[in-house]
């Protein structure tokens, strides 16, 4: 008995129509976006305004919809694939994960378990082994031995899953049915991402248990402090249960130093999460390794291949030494998804090492960005990107009317006007209202900073000359201008 | 002075040409899936033995990627776009989700702040506005009411930021900085989602301090149960937080009775979340809203685009009736994130609505979606499932040898052969091997009980009339056959 499968077939043709519309689209933006304002300049509002207040009754074609995406949404898009994109961390991308997410998209899979699609799991094992031996990281972290990797959306669902896991260590698996123990207690430093607050906030260890260890000068965790805090506690009768180290930081790519940290959570038995999220690409390069040193001690890890990696957004690679000890913390099997190949225990499920039950075939992009670019590919656009950072730094150097604040770390620059915060908040917004750049901005040591962060793929010496070139025009107007 | 920007017109270049193989690919994979074995026949390890042991150091051509996702990948694929999958619940999609999410990867913008792109923003809060007055959600869920919608990944993490809402107003807005209070106390009856349990332990609840309150011989939670339960923890000086109900239960598509529900909860000024992941989107008609009688109760509200609004996952709708509660309990606001809009309080910034901080755009999938299908297109679309579902119930009753387990709601019918559990889980083996369809099962009142839930966008009559047939064929073969 043959089927017609008929509405198969007419959405293979309605795909090849309307996809192949909506990829000239993309083709087209990813060549005009240079030259569009990098920051949005809609006011709020602006967009909801220009947005039908009712859904349509009737079917509309793509065409219409194209049209009002150049129309209504367009112009409310700060451009992160911008080459003139210098703000936050980047969220960087290629062709190949855009046509490998394309492929996400169309298989349509939901791979929470191992059964409901083998390669969903098995291809997300690989590629996350192959990352491990590429970026050099401790050889437990691999699935062929105790630990092994998952994709997350964010490195703040991961830290989340770190801390989970850290609680659940702490208070040996399971004894805490009862609730939160009020005695746990968790690390981080001043400089840590926000995301590990929020962290201690969910996972209701509450924020008056988490101790912000001091920086040094250069705003690194100081080993000498967590080390106090850490016996104080004891001390007390409380569970150090989690320190939260960080491999460059968010203000100002600053690197714990993991092996004096690693060593005090060794001795007392805490678990140590390591943030990488921007930087850990970076240890695709020998020369840059320097940045993991220390890794060893961490029970586990993660880095975003969507910030630097050329992965587009979400795809978060984390890790742990030992995953019985993740899954522990998350695992809850009702009947419904019960099925042999997981009662075996010879497979992975990773719904039980995130939050989310569902999850989407996310290693295809990045399986399609490795194979594409291969190691060497990835490796120099690493290399380029901290090759105009440097370049940058001169410039800057040579400009005595700025100073740089913290080292400069990878590829990214803290630099500032010397004089008063007005005058660097002023030129910050002059530049990103100019259209031709964006940058964002941090405090530090109670001083307004610029950012400048070079990781978008396109982004080239032109790009980072032509934002040089609109720092020093806006920096010799006089400040109070701006007002 | 004019950019050359070679990188992006090189992009675009290869973006068309790979983006075209993979649209390809996928518009043929849309044609043949019909054709496949639903359930992939792959034993544990088959997928990792083909792929490669290490990363290419060179790039590689993305012809020669495609070709390994033949080879290598899609023997791995459970096929949940088949019209012949009626396992779980469906993740259902259609091209113009495909088309949208094909959008949403070109642009690659990182939504985690108003400014970070108005228009991710901006459309996703009238996408979601849009839902309510389609389904007939209650006003207060509206963006320009008290309340607001926001994508998040999955119902489970929808669902633990309820939990965390309802915690933290129930210990009044951050008397909890000590961490979780131990007094704290949840309810969801036995037929809940398993993301509630999990969603408690994340949360440092405790599983001790969720009641599983009784159901009742339609599977429906007790609500006489659930009021002598949270009496019972008020005498004993338990602060009840959290009432988690279903609308449209993993097993049985059951649906608890909201109004009784409701009224407790407000009498006990408790937070009422309402999860109706899969069975939501039956509100789009008419007869059917009869789902969300006592919604109006809800504080808060979920449901999957993801699994019946051919909406490519992940596209959870979730709702609040009063946005700050949520935001209270997920606002963490850094230096390096502040910025005009943010502070002038006129925006809304989605990283406080959810635990990741980064996002995708993912209400231009959905946005796509409404447009192409239209509210009527959507609608049928329903109707055609449900209606394909009594269909099948027909067939089922007229057959002796089966009965049916639970009420059928909706698309979800339970059936099992009548006679012993081992031939019902040999009947369920035999049609999964077949490759014919693919469906699951669950246990009701300790049976084993086979699942068919009809959802797949692509499924037709011919679909469900071959499902059947099948079925009747290995019904017929003695059970012990099967051994």
């Amino acid at each position: 008995m043959a089927l017609t499968n008929q509405r198969s077939r007419a959405a293979a043709e309605q795909l090849r129509r309307d996809g192949q519309a909506a990829l000239d689209w993309v083709a087209r933006y990813l060549e005009h976006v240079p030259e569009l304002p990098v920051l949005s300049p809609v006011k709020p509002g602006d967009i909801l305004r220009a947005l039908p207040q009712h859904a349509p009754q009737q079917s509309e074609s793509f065409d219409a919809i194209l049209k009002d995406l150049d129309s209504s949404i367009l112009p409310g898009i700060t451009h992160w694939q911008s080459p003139n994109y210098f703000a936050y961390f980047p969220a960087n991308s290629s062709p190949a994960s855009v046509a490998g997410d394309l492929l996400s998209s169309g298989f349509g899979v939901q791979g929470m378990l191992w059964a409901t699609s083998p390669a969903c799991t098995e291809l997300e094992m690989r590629v996350l082994d192959w990352l491990v031996e590429m970026l050099a990281l401790p050889e437990h972290f691999l699935s062929t031995r105790s630990g092994g990797g998952v994709i997350q959306d964010s490195a703040s669902s991961a830290n989340l899953c770190a801390l989970l896991a850290g609680r659940e260590r702490a208070t040996q698996f399971g004894s805490n049915e009862d609730g939160c123990d009020q005695r746990l207690t968790a690390y981080t430093s001043a400089q840590a991402h926000s995301s590990i607050e929020k962290a201690i906030k969910v996972a209701g260890i509450g924020r008056k248990n988490l101790r912000i260890i001091e920086v040094d000068d250069q705003f690194r965790m100081k080993p000498s402090h967590l080390a106090r805090a850490i016996e104080q506690d004891n001390r007390d009768g409380r569970i150090p249960c989690f320190v939260g180290a960080t491999v460059g930081t968010t203000s100002t790519m600053s690197i714990d130093p993991l092996p004096e940290i690693g060593a005090i959570c060794r001795e007392h038995g805490i678990w140590l999460h390591v943030d990488a999220a921007m930087a850990g690409t970076a240890a695709l390069c020998d020369e840059l390794r320097y940045i993991h040193k220390g890794l060893e001690y961490a029970d586990s890890y993660c880095f975003d291949c969507h910030k630097w990696m050329l992965t587009n957004f979400d795809c978060t690679c984390f890790y742990v030494r030992n995953r019985t000890a993740l899954t522990n913390a998350l695992t809850i099997t009702p009947e419904y998804l019960r099925n042999t190949a997981s009662t075996s225990g010879t497979v992975v499920d990773y719904r039980d090492w995130h939050i989310p039950l569902g999850r989407r075939f996310r290693a295809l992009k990045l399986w399609c960005v490795i194979r594409s670019y291969g190691v060497e590919g990835l490796r120099a656009m690493v290399r380029r990107h901290v090759q105009l950072t440097n370049e940058f730094v001169s410039w800057l150097r040579s400009d005595s009317r700025f100073e740089t604040i913290a080292p400069v770390s990878l590829n990214l620059v803290c630099f500032r006007l010397k004089g008063p915060d007005s005058a660097n908040e002023a030129l910050h917004q002059k530049l990103n209202a100019s259209g031709r750049l964006f940058l964002s901005h941090t405090k530090l040591n109670g001083k307004f900073v610029l950012r400048f962060c070079i990781g978008q793929s396109y982004t080239d010496e032109e790009h980072v000359g032509a934002a040089w070139h609109e720092i020093q025009k806006h920096a010799t107007e006089p400040a109070v201008a701006a007002g």
